[in-house]
């Protein structure tokens, strides 16, 4: 129990205090970041927790943060990557995206890029929605994150910025992101100058969802997740998958891959049974089964 | 005549107290719905009229919404298709969408999500500017709708749904519309969640392109509608047909495209008349003649 | 010198009353428009000036409307191109776009579209970045060149429009530019109905950076343009290439791409410089060259 703690960096007593999260089972770090060159004693870079097909991943807040940025990428794949086929998992929600810093030294490299881009990409391929919850100043490779989530929710003092052109390293895989979710005259301008926008600006240009008080910020994220949560798990993760394959193509194929995506949602138990119910005038009961 | 009013919904002299509509001539509804399994009592789904050169469609409200979806879409696209040629028609106007529910039940199969998908590809490729004109709750294939004009207008108290989540059915193609209107992030939080967004959210982020008080809907969509049907019809047509031609393209070839498309269009008789009576300090006389 | 000035239009002092712009040398105007029909004495239609890395290029004002347009752009176009690849040029400034109207007469053919599209293909492909300044009605090309820009600043009384179909020739051109600026909805009711935006509309729906009270307009420009300039121009550069290059392409190779680019980009001496100055605490020093 202790090498669990140890792995999410001790805070065990901390996250009960914090909200309602009970603890993960053990084997929830069983692909652990063994060889990824932390010692025994390093806290674990991001923490999870799961509940009610909720999972809160949490980038913790290093000390060494020029050290950390790889470690963190791979140990925030590994806890989007684990138990993803479960049925239990229905949403995950990201925060403290502003620890999500780019590194600044010779490690920055090529691997670096290459894991971040994964872990993007993860999100879109993930087989349920990932929501940012933001709270403070999303920057570089954190404000790449929030484009990449399907949903995001900061609060109202929240900022977003791609600053590495001031350092002389221009962000251009933040710059990936940024372009498929606000307008090519808003990136620019951000990567040109490496000034942060409000989080009123990104709302306004479509890289948030919601913003709302810093006092209301979790309650509204965990609303999102909640109603998902409440929904079946293999209609949205259909959904999810369909929607992402038809975005890049012309309105006719994109119109043959949903229809029938339609007709094999409605041949899911699920699909039958929220027919069924609504024709009965009652609540759907969801089996999440997958067929 | 009666015929006529009867396959209009027997609807004639209330269009009279509505607005300024004539009866549409009884040719029509020549390609009418024979064989969509309708009585001969049966009230058509949809009803159009047409005057000064604009056609507006009016989706009507029936009492067995589980059964009229399909009959509707083939009705929408009729009276869409009616004498699509002729120099008389100028622009189109869709209104009532709220009507254009979704169908509950096993009845909406492949067929359905085909049509639908006709209709919605249809206004892209029509020759006239299609208007939405919206006032009140627009849902799943309605909001697709809305989604698919070229042009839509909404009433402040009206609203925006994808809700087929919460009855275990994915608006996946509505999802296609709504994703080429507006940003990913908002797409996916209405699919993902099935909550409505307002008219002012939808006017933030491309829904819309207009919202007013209620009491001036009709007034300003026929605003709009009127200046477009004192244009050139085959200047107007040439100019729709080649911005959907070059939206997929590259740069290069999209500045290809259309600047051929503006010298065929110098080439209209409309384009030597509207030259020549700018140069003659007069307002141009249309032809309206396709070469 | 009287040959240069009389090149830029004779207007040397005023420049100097207008701001801090110093006058241009000699050779800037090197690939001049001998040959494009110009007389002697006519004005030249742009003038450009460039000081501390930031060139300002002004279209002027000419009496004779009809007749400047392709000579205009023709200017514009060498003022663009213009020593591009000298270090001394970090960012390019362009305004009173609304004398960049489109030409209405016999002379609008083939040529002008060709021209037009070459200049805002050039502005896209141009190693630094460009900046449209706005302070009235853009109007046509001249809308299409703010939309064509990287960056836009507007004063608040400015508007946009694209009203050829007015007098019957649809701004198809225009258009491409529109379109991958604003929603899909926003530019084609520009298009269709020929009704101008104001600036606060346009930033709403990407089609600005940035809206200014008129006599902030300069300040904030400049603003930006010196925070651009104050960067290491090889970074930039290679920023500014690699964001239109991953623009079109899906997401695996986006990153691919880009993560390539930052490699790059981490190979570059002022990359190199940009980190070592980080991690020593100190202001990083650019050399701009090129590898």
């Amino acid at each position: 129990m202790v090498a669990v703690l140890r792995a999410f960096g001790a805070k065990g007593p901390l996250w009960l205090r914090r909200g309602p999260w009970a603890q993960l089972p053990a084997r929830f770090c069983s692909e652990d970041l063994a060889g990824a060159g932390r010692r025994e004693s390093d806290p674990r870079p991001t923490s999870a927790r799961q509940l009610d097909g909720i999972r809160n991943i949490v980038l913790s807040n290093p000390k060494k943060r020029n050290a950390l940025s790889l470690a963190m990428l791979k140990s925030l794949r590994s806890d989007i990557l684990h138990d993803a086929e479960s049925n239990d998992l229905k949403v995950i929600i990201i925060s403290d995206l502003k620890e999500l810093t780019e590194e600044q030294g010779r490690d920055y490299h090529a691997e670096v890029f290459q894991t971040c881009a994964e872990v993007m990409m993860l999100i879109r391929n993930h087989p349920v929605p990932v929501i940012a919850m933001v709270n403070g100043l999303a920057t570089a490779a954190g404000c790449q994150l929030v484009a990449s989530c399907d949903i995001a929710v900061a609060s109202d003092k929240s900022s977003f910025t791609t600053p590495g052109v001031n350092i002389g390293l221009f962000c251009s895989t933040p710059g990936v992101a940024l372009a498929r979710a606000v307008p090519r005259k808003v990136a620019l301008e951000m990567l040109f100058t490496g000034e942060p926008i409000s989080a009123q600006e990104a709302l306004l240009h479509g890289l948030l969802s919601k913003v709302v008080p810093e006092a209301q910020l979790q309650e509204e994220t965990m609303r999102i997740a909640r109603k998902i949560a409440s929904l079946s798990r293999p209609v949205v993760s259909l959904g999810k998958a369909t929607f992402y394959k038809q975005l890049p193509q012309d309105l006719e194929m994109a119109y043959y891959l949903t229809s029938q995506a339609m007709v094999d949602n409605l041949a899911l138990r699920d699909g039958q049974e929220g027919i069924t119910a609504f024709l009965q005038k009652r609540k759907p009961v969801w089996s999440h089964e997958p067929a």
